[in-house]
């Protein structure tokens, strides 16, 4: 709980049927850490914006990467380093969320710092993506710096993370509620194996008519008339980057199945890839770590079949993290307008109402 | 009604928001018409299976194509003709859905049909998608001929169709009651237009535990104890077939768009695109009817912003058309098992209990 | 050499720098087995087709499957099976290819074989791919039975391999020359390694003056003036499929990456991917076998820099491939036209005043 | 003619047959504009570096975009920007060129351009893509600033352009010579129409031994024994990016189609994809300009038919662009290594051995 805010599963509200893991997080995948900058001004200029980093599996990424694949559920929205991963599979680099205007300055800076830090890599093709926080944030000041990618990348951590209002998370807005950074897991018993999937969301995108929690209307009952809307007219604007992780020895072909699956959660909260949005998802698999200058390499394929019970822990883990973006995430008064946080609360209410509390 | 089944809105469940057009089916699209050939019999072989036939603009499609798009889920399926549509964006045949084992005899007969009826097209690529019915029919009978695929081309129109147990929909099963053929529409009403999306599935997947209906979790309420499922052990295998039509001006590319938004409606209804579904989604738009001799052509593209009220269409008419599936469809006994109708009073009933009916 | 006629190297004509395996054919690739049903008849209807059946390793690919991808440069064409192998990145099914009229019942047939064969595989994906032989073959007959499927799959061997006017490419043209099937292979040394990548290709594509041979202007010499082409007007109409084979440990991903160099080995060749053609590629390896009911699998995949010299044998073997079906495939007169050999004396002499014989 | 460099052309040699536009340049396609920054510096640090900007249309790319399609051949490389095209098939903005590690700032320095020029459009996704030009430019300097971002894009101009060592391509490496900035067109007359195709490349990629000229080996001619590699070892390393323009009237999924054949011209010359290489190619068409806030647009699409002939004129304009690049660098000293320019005599010679000159 941060402050009067509370994570879904606090509140009684469990939505999916698998369990999570220990933490209920991204970080439940062992070896997965998360870092964040937060940039909240209020002069000379109105900024809400900040950096996520997540580091798939240590530092060492760049020497020994993993498996991964990207899903562009709507293409309105960037992820560098995209090509790369379509072609070999691998992911060699942090991934750093951030907000629209600055994901090229982020994308230098990933690369900066793991030339920095040892990497001989002349060739990096870093990954960074974005979401457009512009109704918070005066974001063509270009806030983000160098330095701040650096902090993000730097403070990552496994363990429990900060969720809401934080990293490129903090000036979001989601069903025309407070949005931002969310994460969730679940564990996956399959084959006599324990698998944990993990995701981790940067929510910004969505219509307040459109969101359900575990199936319940509640973007209807609470309506624009009862919380305003920070986007006027009322719209479905905005996007989602998702981002999975697992345990589960993935091929590159499987995780972009996995990553596909993010789009199986969105749309239970209510998300439909509306146009302006960007919705990209990448999922990795930490199983295998590839030396590529290794003649060959023996790497662990899970079976097809498991894939079906990965699918639902992907697409369970993204559904609560962006619930938990949203019950995590504070009232935020910015640039432009004021978001309004999803009133727990009333939130109880309505589950009860529908008879899901 | 047929017997004692029911459409899901004569049930007073309404799903999504957007209406329906008049006939909430894709008829409602002026120019698709739809043919079946059901084969239901029991000796000498127990058969249950067929073929469905979606003309997509009148009998002259040939001559003047559609212009079209697909997307793949889950690509544990089969659509033939696919190749061709991505690379012109057009769609120069029917849409003919079976079983898995006839999918290629019809693809052959539906080009065979269209050479008959005069067309002068040698490398006709034709459209054929299947769905598996090998619990109820005993599918390497390979029951399907040529004459009932001519059956269905011919006999296809537009105004109401059937749905539940006919034509290529015949022998499924669907979260583990009896599936089959269903139909809906909507109407959107966008920067002073009115365009409609009309979807036709054959929905042979699903796990019973994950259906819901407006977000209820009806597959849970009405579990296999009380209702047994057709597949031991319980499963989520199987396929879904969608076809989507719109009159609003799409190019290719918004048509592809279109299609991917299947994956929503799917989703809403409990379909997460399991290891061994063939979760294929093909859209077209009436709107633009192509003259490929002609050394250009003048075609209509709708403001890339409309899309995202045709996507949720997309999605809401998705959603409808399995649930029609499943209230239309009436228990049937087969091969090696009997899939059980979703007892409709007792959706209802679960509707109430939580407060959606 | 097949009556007058010869294999490219034979003529002292060597495309491509690195060395052929022994049969400089696809079955260098340890494992597998081409079998082809050639039908040419002249009545009751003038016959010129077949069907060409490759094992991609062994008889149990259903079993054990092998890693595969697919890349098409130009969708005008067809290859059933297709989505699953995108999907799930392995081919379960002998390749079959046939004329574009016949690939629904060669697929289906295909399936049946597999279930008679013992394969306890409901839902079997064929892979049956086309081009089109309606100049030399009456193709509306429907000639190809399922009979003649099932000769091809059971006569498949190893050891050196009929091309030219045989199996599927019977009555296949090639630059407006009689084309039809042909093979070729490189050797690659690399990382201590050696690997095999052999081609077989059903070549029926290209405007004869497009065609080079090792970059010589070989069609503009040979002028359709000269030797007259079976299409009137001359265009560059038809399709190719090529099926490439390696044994080299790639995981499907790298798979679809050795597909995409057939494009490379097309274009040296003079193939551009016109818009009629369906020009579609398919690469399996032959070292990782899956069994896909083990709850993981331990495979092994080569380094990503490897790929490099990978890719260069693949386009290699690609043109050389293409090479010998025009050298070994004689004149054929057939339903409309006459497809005549490339003149094998004319050819040296042209590379001669090219001074490169 | 650049000091004793000399475009392909004015040394007598031909490649393709159809016509090149009056300036055999992507400027032929009326409204292309390009601009350059060059950065050559040798203290503190050795610069050889810079940025190519080319509009696709007038200045007004953002409020009336223009069609695009996007293809990876091998996608080692970066284009930002992609997911949107690919999505929306429309290009918004100029497209920036430049170095591997300045990817990110160009990108968001294009961005910041538009807005100060008085775009509306908050969440601008620019398009800049690179290749590696650390072997003669201390790249890590990160010497490319937003002032040189501006520079190229004010600078932009229809009409004549320069090659060679300019631009994003001024520290290029092409085949093992000196490389750069090359560009080309080809006229299309067809079905009573005259279109334009252009081809603009910063070729970085290549092998010496696979260097072709017309289809003679002139690589193997001017072996790296005459003309030392500035690569140790010989090696295949680099990337390309191609951006084609047309006056043709392509619908989104055409201008994918006409990308997807800068392949054919990139292995005329000899570029097969290495596993290092980022060969992505873009390509749009400038004839239908679409307001994006109208409820519909009226556009024009060129028959299918028409595009073998743009698919020639896409592979001719791209192998003579790159061409254009290696004639037209100057041999230069940089960071770590002497790229030589490619002998001119040498290369008469050559072609006049092979009886091509």
């Amino acid at each position: 709980m941060t402050g009067t805010r509370s994570r879904l599963r606090a509140l009684g509200i469990r939505v999916g049927r698998l369990e999570p893991g220990p933490l209920n997080a991204i970080t439940d995948v062992a070896g997965v850490e998360v870092g964040y900058a937060t940039i909240i001004e209020d002069a000379p200029a109105v900024l809400r914006t900040g950096v996520t980093a997540v580091w798939p599996g240590g530092r060492d990424v760049l020497a020994r990467p993993v498996f991964a694949g990207i899903h562009s559920f709507n293409g309105n929205g960037e992820m560098t380093g995209s090509y790369w991963i379509a072609e070999q599979g691998m992911l060699t680099t942090p991934i750093a969320i951030t907000n629209t205007h600055s994901v090229g300055l982020v994308r230098d800076a990933v690369g900066a710092y793991l030339i920095r830090e040892g990497g001989d890599a002349p060739w990096l093709l870093p990954v960074a993506a974005e979401t457009f926080d512009g109704r918070l944030s005066d974001s063509e000041r270009l806030a983000v710096t160098v330095d701040h990618v650096f902090a993000a990348l730097r403070s990552a951590s496994g363990g429990a993370i900060a969720e809401g209002n934080v990293g490129g998370g903090t000036g979001m807005i989601c069903h025309e509620f407070k949005g931002g950074t969310g994460t969730a897991s679940r564990v996956v018993l399959e084959a006599g194996a324990r698998y944990t999937v993990g995701a981790l969301v940067q929510a910004n995108y969505g219509q307040r008519e459109l969101l359900r929690v575990d199936g319940v209307p509640v973007g209807e009952a609470i309506s624009i008339d009862e919380v305003p809307s920070p986007r006027r007219p009322s719209s479905d604007t905005g996007s989602i980057i998702v981002v999975l992780a697992t345990d589960a020895p993935l091929l590159p072909i499987q995780c972009q199945r996995l990553a596909r699956r993010a789009t199986t959660g969105l749309a239970w909260v209510g998300g439909l890839g509306a146009n302006s949005s960007g919705d990209i998802f990448i999922a990795f698999s930490t199983a295998n770590r590839i030396d590529p200058k290794a003649p060959t390499s023996a790497v662990t394929m899970v079976s097809p079949d498991v894939m079906t019970t990965l699918f639902r822990a992907a697409a369970e883990a993204t559904e609560e993290a962006i619930l938990n973006a949203l019950s995590m995430a504070e009232t935020m008064t910015g640039y432009r307008a004021t978001a309004h946080a999803l009133p727990l609360d009333r939130l109880q209410d309505v589950m009860r109402t529908y008879k899901r509390l």
